[in-house]
Parts: C-alpha cells; sequence; structure tokens
C-alpha cells in the first residue's frame, strides 16, 4: 500500500488530520449515522452558526439533510396537517415550494416582492394578506422567505427582516428562512448577509421590552446547502436546518420523520462539515482553499454584473443590479401586437416570447410565470 | 501527485478502469445526475436484472433511490391518494411501512404470515381481506411483500409468489416486492431467491392462456439496496426500484415526485453500480471481491444458524429455522402468572417480558409486537 510520503503527495497534512478525525468522530461512510445527522458534525455546524451570528446555538436543534430540499419538504410535511392549512411563498418563488405545497395538499398563500424596491419584502402586505386569508378560513402558519433571493437575486436588509420577523411574531407564523445563498454576496459592505437568526436573536438586546419578547418567540427554521454558494457540491445531498425556538412537540414530530428517513449520505454530511470548517489561514491547504473559493466567487459576481448591465443594454428589458444568489430576474415590456398574439394562441405572454426566442435564435430561457410571476396588463413579463 | 506505479499499489487495473468509466459516463460526483439516477447506472441495474431473471427489461422504468427506504416512501405517498386508500402490509412487518402509511394518512391493511409455515403468505387470507375491507369501503390499492422476509428471515416459495401475483391479478393490486434480503440466502438449493418480477414475466410461458395475460398486466414495483445483503454500505444511501407494467399516468407522477427531490446522492448511484456489477472472474479484483463477500455470507448464516438453534434449545421458546434475511423471529410460551402481571401492569405481554429480561441481564430485545406481531392468546409472543 501507499507510506505516508505517498499520501503527502496527495493530501496536505491538515487534511490527514480531518480525515482522521472524522473517521473518528463519524466512523464508516458505509454505516448509518444518528438520523439527525453525525454529533461531531453537528457541533461544527453550531460553531460556525455561533461564529457568524454572535449568538450559541444548541447542536441538538441542527439536523443534517439530503440537501436544503430535502428538509424543506420534511417540514413542510410536519407543519401542514390538513388541506386547510396555507404556507405563504414569495413571488417569484423557486417552484420546489409550490410543488412541496402541492403535494402536500396545502394552501401556497403567495406575496409578491417589490421589483420596483430591490425585490423587498413588502411586510405591511404580507400582513393584510395573512388576515384576508385567515378570515377566508385559511389556517397560514408558517411563511418562506428566500433569502438571497431565488430566482431575484435580491439580498434583504437587516430592517426588511426585522420587520418580517415582528409581524411573524404578531400573525404567530413560523418563519422558513432559505439562506441556501448566504455564500453570494455581492455587495458586502451595503447588503451584506445577515441571517435571520441574528436578526432574531439580536431582538433580544432592543432596549423596547415588547421587542425583547421576540427573540425568544419566533419559531424559525432556517435552511443551508452543499449544492449552492461557491460549494455547488449538489451530487453530493448535503445539508442542516437549524430550528430556533420550535415548540418541544413540533420538534419531536420533526425528529420523528428524520428517523424514518434513518439518516442522511455520510458524504453529504461530512460536505456539510467541510462546508462550516473550511481550513483556517496558517494551515496547509488554506492557501489553495482560499484561492479556489476566492475565484469561483469572483467569476460568479463578474458574470451576475456582466448580464445585468448586458440585460439593460437591450431595448425593452431592465434588470436590477446583482446583490446576491445566483439570479438575475429580467423585466421584458413586450409590444402590444405580441400580447394579442399570446392571447390568441392561448399562452402566457412571457411564455410566447421563449418561444419565439427558441424559435428565432435556439436560446432556452425559462419564463417568469414558471416562477409563479405573471405578466402585469401593461405589458411587462419576467425572464 | 501520485504516478501510475503508486495508483496501483492501492487499485488494481480493473477498479481503475471502472473508476474511469464511471467519471466518463456520471462526471463529478459533485454535480446533480438525472433525476431517475446515471443513465449508465440504470443501464447497468437493468443488465443485473437480466441476468438475474432472464428476462430483459427497460432501463427508463429503474429509478435509483437514496435507501429503499425512500424508494417505498416515494412509491407509498403517489399510490395513497386519500385516506380512504388502504395498502396491505404483512404481519410481523418492518415499522418502515406502518410508518409511511400513518404518514400518508392511509390505512395499513394487515395480513398476518402464518407462523406455524414457515411465515408463508397464506393468500386465501389475504383476498378475504381484500373483500372485506373494500365491502368497509376501504380503496385497497396495493400490496406489500416482503421477500426474503424482514423480521420473519422467512423466503417464499415460487409457487406462493404465483399464488400472490395470481391474487393481485385478480383483485387489481399492485405488487410492491420488498426484495433487500435477496443475497441473504441460506439454503440455495430448497429455497433459491426468485424475484417477483421473474415469477410475474415467466406467466408469458404458461400454457394455461387465462394466466399469460397476468404476465403483462399486473403492477410490480420491485425494490432493492446497497445498504443490507452482504454489501451493508447503508450510510452511503443507494437503491433503486423498478416498475413493471406500471400505467403510464401513474409513471408520470412517480417522475414527477423524483424530479422534485433532484437526485439519489451519486455517492449512492456509484454504490448500486457496485453492487448489480461486481468483479468478474478473471478480473484482478475477483478474488478479494470473492473471498470477502463469500466470508460475510458465511458468517451472516453462521450466526443465523447458530442462534436459531440455540433458541431452540431454551425452554418455552421455539424458532423457525433460518432461510434468509438476516432475521429470526422466535417464540415464546409465557406463563400465566406473566400474562397476568403483564396486564396488571397494563402493558403488553412480550413487552413485559423484554423489560424484565433487561432489568434481570442487561440484554435489550425488541418485541414482537413493535413488529405489529400481538401475543395470542394462549401466552404465545414473539422477540
Amino acid at each position: 500500500l501507499l507510506d505516508n510520503a505517498d499520501v503527502a503527495k496527495v493530501f496536505p497534512s491538515d487534511v490527514q488530520d480531518r480525515a482522521k478525525k472524522l473517521l473518528e468522530d463519524v466512523g464508516s461512510v458505509g454505516a448509518y449515522s444518528h438520523s439527525k445527522g453525525a454529533a461531531s458534525i453537528r457541533q461544527d455546524v453550531a460553531d460556525f452558526i455561533e461564529e457568524r451570528d454572535g449568538h450559541a446555538t444548541d447542536p441538538e436543534m441542527i439536523y443534517l439533510t439530503a440537501g436544503a430540499s430535502a428538509g424543506v419538504q420534511l417540514l413542510l410535511s410536519v407543519v401542514v396537517s390538513s388541506s386547510k392549512v396555507g404556507i405563504m411563498i414569495p413571488i417569484p418563488q423557486y417552484p420546489l415550494y409550490s410543488a412541496a405545497l402541492a403535494f402536500n395538499n396545502a394552501h401556497a398563500v403567495r406575496y409578491e416582492l417589490d421589483s420596483q424596491h430591490d425585490w423587498a419584502v413588502d411586510v405591511p402586505g404580507m400582513s393584510k394578506i395573512v388576515d384576508e386569508e385567515r378570515s377566508k378560513g385559511v389556517d397560514v402558519r408558517a411563511c418562506v422567505v428566500i433569502n438571497p433571493g431565488n430566482p431575484t437575486g435580491s439580498c434583504l436588509s437587516e430592517e426588511n427582516i426585522r420587520d418580517i420577523l415582528k409581524m411573524a411574531y404578531e400573525k404567530k407564523l413560523i418563519v422558513m428562512a432559505d439562506e441556501v445563498y448566504q455564500t453570494n454576496i455581492y455587495k458586502p459592505e451595503e447588503l451584506p448577509f445577515i441571517s435571520f437568526r441574528k436578526v432574531l436573536k439580536d431582538f433580544a438586546k432592543s432596549s423596547n421590552e415588547a421587542d425583547k419578547k421576540i427573540a425568544d418567540a419566533v419559531e424559525l427554521v432556517s435552511f443551508h446547502s452543499i449544492s449552492k454558494g461557491v460549494s455547488g457540491e449538489c451530487g453530493r445531498r448535503g445539508g442542516y436546518f437549524e430550528l430556533t425556538n420550535m415548540s418541544a412537540d413540533v420538534e419531536a414530530q420533526i425528529y420523528k420523520m428524520a428517523s424514518v428517513n434513518l439518516c442522511p449520505s455520510i458524504s453529504g454530511q461530512i460536505g456539510v462539515d467541510m462546508l462550516v470548517k473550511p481550513p483556517k489561514e496558517g494551515e496547509p491547504s488554506y492557501k489553495l482553499w482560499k484561492e479556489e473559493t476566492d475565484a469561483i466567487h469572483a467569476t460568479l459576481m463578474e458574470r451576475s454584473r456582466k448580464m445585468a448591465s448586458k440585460f439593460n443594454e437591450l431595448e425593452g428589458i431592465s434588470c436590477g443590479e446583482a446583490q446576491g444568489a445566483l439570479y438575475l430576474f429580467p423585466e421584458i415590456t413586450l409590444p402590444k401586437k405580441a400580447l394579442e398574439k399570446a392571447k390568441e394562441e392561448k399562452r402566457e405572454p412571457d411564455l410566447y416570447y421563449c418561444l419565439r426566442m427558441l424559435d428565432a435564435t435556439g436560446i432556452c430561457v425559462v419564463p417568469g410565470s414558471g416562477f409563479g410571476k405573471m405578466a402585469s396588463d401593461d405589458g411587462k413579463v419576467f425572464l
């Protein structure tokens, strides 16, 4: 077999140390782990969250998953108990949410993101929707927020997040924060990534006594993944969710559901460990890791900026500046005749446009209506 | 980096060739595959099935999954459309089934395996249960069969399988065949593993015209896994299911559900490839593979036989001979006083026995009622 010198040719010493530690803590990649995921990896996730947010967290409230999608589906299956239940989803949205809600026979309660203000969440508007839906008998229980936004590429401000949490407190909503793009931030000075959990726990420092209560009251589930960001290891199926302030009863059900699934793949779990505990400055593999992740981040940002600026040069197209995630969601004003033609063909105007583009250029794009964002009456559509 | 001579120290040439082929066909383990799983691996599964059964199959009807459990859950979620739906499960059963049915709000329609006849399926009894449940308004749609049996350790005879399929044809039931223990066969001459699919497709050769129809009529889902058998790579989360005669409408829904889950972990998929395409005689890694798998198989069989014979030496315990899977399900006759005491404590008699054993010896065993097998009136319980 290989001797130490051979191994050193491939793996720097800190990588070997990490492998040994994982082997000791987790054991074989071929055996089941704890259904929540290996304890030592959940501890590393807890350390990562504490360092990121400045608030300690409990590794028992962290569940490793086969990607964020598996976590979202598990949570929705627990929260939706009947077809009367409604879950708020942003429009435009990532289609996982509408699919999972359709599967669970639940109401998708739509709230529109504000395309005129960098796709911010219109919190008073949301609050109104909760009241309206509840008055119609819909049991609105939770609200999904995607930050950074998929497919909008927006980053929510701290103020916007604070308002959402206040509203969730008043309306007794669980907040489901999809934060899988938290490393894709393109304006770190102006719009850094701030987790919902940090903003929630910061309420405890408020001078306002009423606000203080919010910190320990709002039930929050935060999702993260190794599939996105600069990691992009989607084929390994790794991710986690963290429960904050979750009622013990509900947590017990979540644990039961996780147990039915036995455990997420161990190599996906190890992927999570790499994500939350990258090489540290001074360690032998740090330089290469830093170069590679910086280069990937720079490329993604560069592409996103270039695309946005090119979109804005085109006639009839306007596109917000890239703030984060991997996405741009350009707006296109279609001429009246195109709208008429689409109507004639009984197609959504944006789908009509996409099909015409496909025929004319061979370029395949997805209509905004696929993300739930329909054309406005004056012919504005999104792609 | 390592040169070829170094690599050859660790990996025989056929292993290197396989890795290169997988890299070429599947690409990175870090990227999503097709939602059904990588095409080349599904082709290898199809080849394996054809060689095993003597009937060709279509790789498009094979779905790779994160273990058999994930496949079972996906299938049940598609088959169960309302709380009126009933799915037949064997008693004793593997608790995944009752849990998944409870989750889907469906009826678990129980059929008892025959403990007096090596846990065979009592097909006329089953048929009667279908009629009874349907007359009560339960929409009995499918029937789960676990062969080799978990937790019974039984192997179904070809005749028994044929009768089950005939009954499924007459009663229009989907058959869900959990065949994850197909390599754990301890009496290969008397009771070899025969897949439900082979028996189903063999109906086409029948001299009876009516029986011939069965081959292309009964909807069958067959499950396999890398977690069991002599492979035991459960932490990698790999498995597959194969659809036979499935209606195109239902198959489209299954495909949609698989797509929502994106794809199973690539390393789990590669595990499936290893399972269905082990080293061939003459290849450099064959000898080691053969030695290791034979040794594991022999150890499992040896342990199972030894346990059965020891159980049968104990007073009040009787246990069927080990036929397959990893399990024995010994029967214990409890004295009258123990039954009375259990009643006093308001516990199932087998649970009472298990707790007393734990207190007295420190040995922790699971009561048969945990698998749905309750005590008989004359004090017979199972562990």
